[in-house]
């Protein structure tokens, strides 16, 4: 078997080795809601089925990259937010993904797919090809509909170092609904992690030994968190719920391991807090809302690295 | 509480009762397969990311529609189909929608979509609204996050007389890996079967009882659509597998009962058997194309009507 050249794209070690540089793991959350937008950005109606209104969350999303080059591990956009907004969104969204990699920022798509046979392949092929109209670096799926459904997602995993997170415990009040269901006296989520394991063969990172079959697992379970981690000690976790959605940096950071290099392995996203800073929408002018933005980065970067220095 | 006008939308009644006026349940599944679009409706490379890709896949399903027209009670497209051809492919997506609904044709977005809270609130407005942008009737979608992400789209249904499709078992061969795990002996799609009941409060037809609060269950699994028909007596099921996948169409109307109109109570689904049937692939020219789509309509419609006979 060839060895994987040592400079090939590998998610995972990339934004380890991000979250190692910049002194935490902090993913901005790109979900442009449009009632939050600045006055500064705006054209056209601002309305959804205003074509004008994509071409407004492009500018805004793209200065907002702007600032956040090289202060963040990773961006995710939500791509229910571009849909929204009909073709001219996805337009959007394709631009604003190119701006990313410009900036060399790692891009995850939060689109929590999943589908079978066929049509799984074109959903990996949408998105995780080198030749994709939207291509990113890695995806959010869901694996209600069983291991085989995952197939084409590995295979790019495998082949182009992309990397999946799929659905585990959510962050929401009814995540219990399906996911804590007891099944053999352990949450399904449990069992779904360990069918997960079986599939990690070869997708840890040769670098840092972190897994591109990831998962997601919400900051606002934190029992639950804690036990994916046993069940997944090499899988990257992404981490919803700081911040707006009420979890604390602490808690965030519950699965975080040292393995010599600080507390490392997961990636928390933050969209409404880092996007739509109270000072942000109320800035006169470009200058005083990049201020504020600059200042949302910052507070976030110094509130995650100071609860990973709490963990060492 | 104001008595609902009789003419309301209401998709569930709407294709029962076109169920029963054709005398069979089909439902032409829109999955524009590139490599197998008859020569007769290419335009440029064919390939995905050129954007004259997307308008013949367009030009494909308008002149599929034009045929289907009257003979199938509803059209699925599969947006992960449209979605591999980047925003093109979404616009081509929104003028199928719109030829179909000019045809009377009911339309189902194959899209299983899932999330939480405001996201979910973005999806439901991107495909449920009246000013959606891609406007359609009823939906697809994935409930591992939990009954709480169903409840914008249940809003819609309310109100709009859309119809869901939550995917409850489906039909490829990993299903089981989590729909049939064994939670207090039972498998657990039918614990979701049994939170879905709770939800179904006042969503069925006031014409013809059935419930805008459907299921998608394959038609490859016999003893669980059983099942599944038992704990959800009212559910319009969404049934693929029909056809190409490999269930014979006694297999698909097993779940299908008869209250005094003949067998009902599902929408039967064929994709590739009706939109590429092999004399579809040779036809010379645009008649003899229609000739070969109005025989793979009828040769299906012919063998579900037979079957909903042998059911009687």
């Amino acid at each position: 078997m060839p060895e994987k050249a040592a400079d090939q794209f590998h998610f995972a070690d990339q934004v380890v080795r991000r979250t190692r540089a910049f002194g935490h793991p902090l993913c901005a959350g790109l979900d442009p809601f449009l009632d939050r937008i600045p006055r500064l950005f705006h054209s056209g109606s601002m309305r959804p089925n205003d074509p004008m209104t994509a071409a407004a969350v492009q500018r805004f999303l793209i200065a907002f990259l702007d600032r956040a080059a090289g202060k963040v591990v990773a961006v995710k956009p939500q791509i229910a937010m571009f849909e929204r907004l009909g073709w001219p969104g996805m337009q959007a969204l394709s631009e604003v993904v190119d701006h990313a990699h410009r900036l060399d920022l790692p891009v995850l798509l939060d689109a929590k797919r999943g589908d079978i046979g066929s049509t799984a392949e074109n959903y990996a092929a949408a998105y995780l090809d080198a030749d994709s109209p939207i291509a990113v670096d890695a995806i959010t799926l869901n694996a209600y509909l069983g291991r085989d459904t995952l197939a084409p997602f590995l295979m790019r995993a495998k082949a182009e170092g992309k990397a999946l997170f799929v659905l585990l415990k959510t962050s929401n009040p009814g995540s219990a609904d399906v996911q804590n269901l007891a099944v053999d006296g352990r949450p399904l989520f449990l069992h779904l992690a360990d069918k997960l394991n079986q599939l990690d063969a070869d997708l840890s990172g040769p670098q840092t030994g972190w897994s591109n079959l990831g998962v997601v697992v919400g900051a606002t379970h934190l029992d639950d968190a804690i036990a994916a981690r046993a069940a997944l000690p090499n899988a990257l976790f992404l981490i919803p719920g700081y911040g707006a959605q009420g979890g604390s940096s602490d808690d965030a950071v519950v699965t975080f391991v040292n393995r010599g290099h600080g507390p490392e392995g997961g990636l928390i996203n933050s969209s409404r807090g880092l996007l739509f800073p109270d000072a942000g929408g109320q800035a006169a002018n470009a200058a005083a809302w990049e201020a504020a933005i600059d200042a949302a980065l910052e507070q976030a970067s110094d509130d995650l690295g100071q609860a990973l220095a709490r963990k060492r």
